[in-house]
C-alpha cells in the first residue's frame, strides 16, 4: 500500500445532506464527527456572508471541498442570461474566498421545463441541442473570470431523469467534451455516483477524466428505488440502493483521484433525522463500502496493478 | 418528396397505450381509427392464444408492427435463467405466428432491484457489469432460434432511471455494441423517444443504427414531468412533455427508417380515458409533431440533403 490511512480520500459532508442545519451547526457537527472537510451550498454561505462563513469554517479546523453551485446557463432571454453569468461570477469569488478551487456547476435544463407548457408550447423551448450550445457559450464566457480567481468550474453531469429541468449535461463523456477547449485547472468534472452509475461508458470516461487531469471531485450517494415523489429526493445513503461503490470507487482511484469524497444526499428521511446520526452512518458506510476500494486501487493504478 | 402520403411511416397503436382493452377491442379501435398497424403485448395475445390472436388481427386488416416483449435475461440462478430463455423462445415463436419480425427485448435489471435489500445485501447483486454480461450471454443463446424463425431480437435501451430494476441496457450505442456480433436481420434496435431523447450521442448512434441496418422500430412517446409516483407511468402523449420530436424524427428518417411508428404510452390519465379519444389525440399529434419531420427528412438522407 502506497497510502497512509487518513492522508488520502478524506470524507466530506456536503451541507445538502443536513439541510436543517445552519452553516455553523453543520461545521460543528462535521468537526464533532472527526471530519476535516465540508462541501457547502451557497445559500448557507449567504446567510452569514462569505467572509464570516470562511472564518467559521477555518476556526473549526475544516477545509472546504467544494462550493455548490454555479450553472443554470440555459435561459434564452438576454436579461436572464446576463443575470446567470453575474450570479456565476459571484459564485467564483465566493469559492475563492472560501479557499476551495471547486465550484460545482449544474448547467440547467430546457426552458420548456422552467414553466408549464401544453401541446402548444414553443418548439424552441424543447431544443436540446440549442440549450447545450447556450451552456457551452456560458462556460466560455466564465472561463477567464474563473482562471483569474484560480477557481475550477467543475461540470456535473446529472442523471438523465433530470435532463429536462435541471441539467442538459447527462454523461461524463459529454462533460469532458464540453471541458476540452479549456485548461484542466479551470474546467473539470465531478463524478457523482447517483448520477452516473448506470453509464455503460463510465469506466472509460473516468479513466479519460484522470488522463486529462480533470477529475476534480468525487461524490458518493446511492440510487434508491422507488424514485421519490420529489425526484430530487431519490438519493440514498451508500448501501441502501443499487450502486456498486466498490467498482466505481476503484475506477476513480485508478484514474489518480486522491482528493476528498463528498457525501451529498437529498432524502426526506435522512434530512429529518438528527445530523449526528447521519454523520455516524455515512462515516461507517464510507469506511466499509467506499474507502477500501479507493485505498486498494490507489496502490494499483490502471495499466499497472 | 420521394414518398407518397400513407405509404411510409404508418402509425401503429401499441396495446400498452390502451391496457383496459382486450386484444379484440384494441384491434377494433385501431381499425376504426383508420390505422393499419398494431403493436401487441404478449399477455393480450396469451388471453386468446396465438393462433386466434393472429386471426383477429388479420381479419381486421391489420399488420403487427411488434410483439412486446422478450428479455429479462439478468437472473443469476440456473433455473431462473433457463426459464427466461424458454420464455423468450416462446415469444420468438409467437412473433413468427403473428407475422411480425420484431420482438422487442427489455433486457432486465439488477438482481438487487428484484427484491428488497438493505445495506447487508450481497454485493454481487449490484454488479452491473456482470448483469450486462448475462444479457450478452442470453442474446447469444437466443440468436440461432430467432434466426431459425426469421425473427429479429429488437434490443430496447431503456431510460437510465430504469437501469436498476428493468434494463441494464441504457443507451442506443450500448445496444448497437451488444448487437454487433450478430446479423442485422436477427439482432436490431428500437429508438423509443422517451428512453433516449436526453442522450448526447443520440444523433450519431441513430445514424450508426441506420448504417448497420439495425434500426428495426421507432416508438414515440413524450417525457413528462413530474416523474409519476409509479415511474413506469411517466410516459406522455406527444406534445405534452419535453421531447423535441421534429429533431429526433428527422434523424430517424435520415438514417433510412421508413417503417411503422408505434405509440406506446403508459400514463394513468391516458389509460383511464376512452380508447377512441386516445387514438384520435395520438393521430392528431403524430400528424402534427412527428410525421412532417419524418416525411421531410425522408427526402433528404444524411450526407445528401
Amino acid at each position: 500500500m502506497s497510502t497512509t490511512p487518513g492522508t488520502d480520500f478524506p470524507l466530506s459532508l456536503n451541507t445538502g445532506t443536513t439541510p436543517r442545519l445552519t452553516l455553523r451547526e453543520a461545521v460543528e457537527a462535521t468537526a464533532a464527527a472527526g471530519l476535516e472537510q465540508i462541501g457547502v451550498w451557497r445559500h448557507r454561505v449567504e446567510e452569514v456572508g462569505t467572509e464570516r462563513a470562511a472564518r467559521i469554517i477555518t476556526e473549526a479546523g475544516l477545509t472546504v471541498s467544494s462550493l455548490c453551485r454555479g450553472g443554470f446557463l440555459t435561459a434564452t432571454g438576454e436579461a436572464e442570461r446576463a443575470a446567470a453569468l453575474e450570479s456565476n461570477r459571484a459564485a467564483i469569488r465566493e469559492a475563492a474566498e472560501l479557499g476551495t478551487r471547486n465550484l460545482i456547476m449544474v448547467v440547467g435544463g430546457l426552458p420548456s421545463a422552467a414553466h408549464v407548457l401544453g401541446a402548444e408550447g414553443d418548439r424552441e423551448d424543447r431544443d436540446l441541442l440549442a440549450a447545450r450550445q447556450r451552456v457551452a457559450d456560458g462556460i466560455e464566457a466564465l472561463v477567464p473570470y474563473a482562471a483569474e480567481h484560480d477557481v475550477c468550474l467543475v461540470l456535473e453531469p446529472l442523471h438523465p431523469m433530470y435532463a429536462a429541468e435541471r441539467a442538459v449535461l447527462s454523461t461524463l463523456g459529454q462533460a469532458l467534451d464540453l471541458a476540452a477547449p479549456y485548461p484542466a485547472r479551470t474546467v473539470g468534472v465531478v463524478v457523482d455516483t447517483f448520477h452516473v452509475w448506470w453509464d455503460p461508458q463510465l469506466q472509460q470516461q473516468v479513466a479519460r477524466a484522470g488522463q486529462e487531469g480533470r477529475l476534480a471531485s468525487y461524490q458518493v450517494c446511492d440510487f434508491n428505488l422507488p424514485i421519490a415523489a420529489d425526484a430530487l429526493l431519490s438519493r440514498g445513503m451508500m448501501g441502501d440502493g443499487h450502486v456498486d461503490f466498490a467498482t466505481i470507487s476503484g475506477w476513480v482511484a485508478e484514474a489518480g483521484y486522491r482528493g476528498p469524497v463528498e457525501v451529498e444526499i437529498f432524502n426526506a428521511d435522512i434530512h429529518a433525522q438528527p445530523a449526528d446520526r447521519t454523520l455516524a452512518t455515512m462515516t461507517e458506510r464510507y469506511q466499509r463500502l467506499v474507502l477500501p476500494a479507493l485505498r486498494s486501487r490507489a496502490g494499483h493504478p490502471a495499466g499497472v496493478g
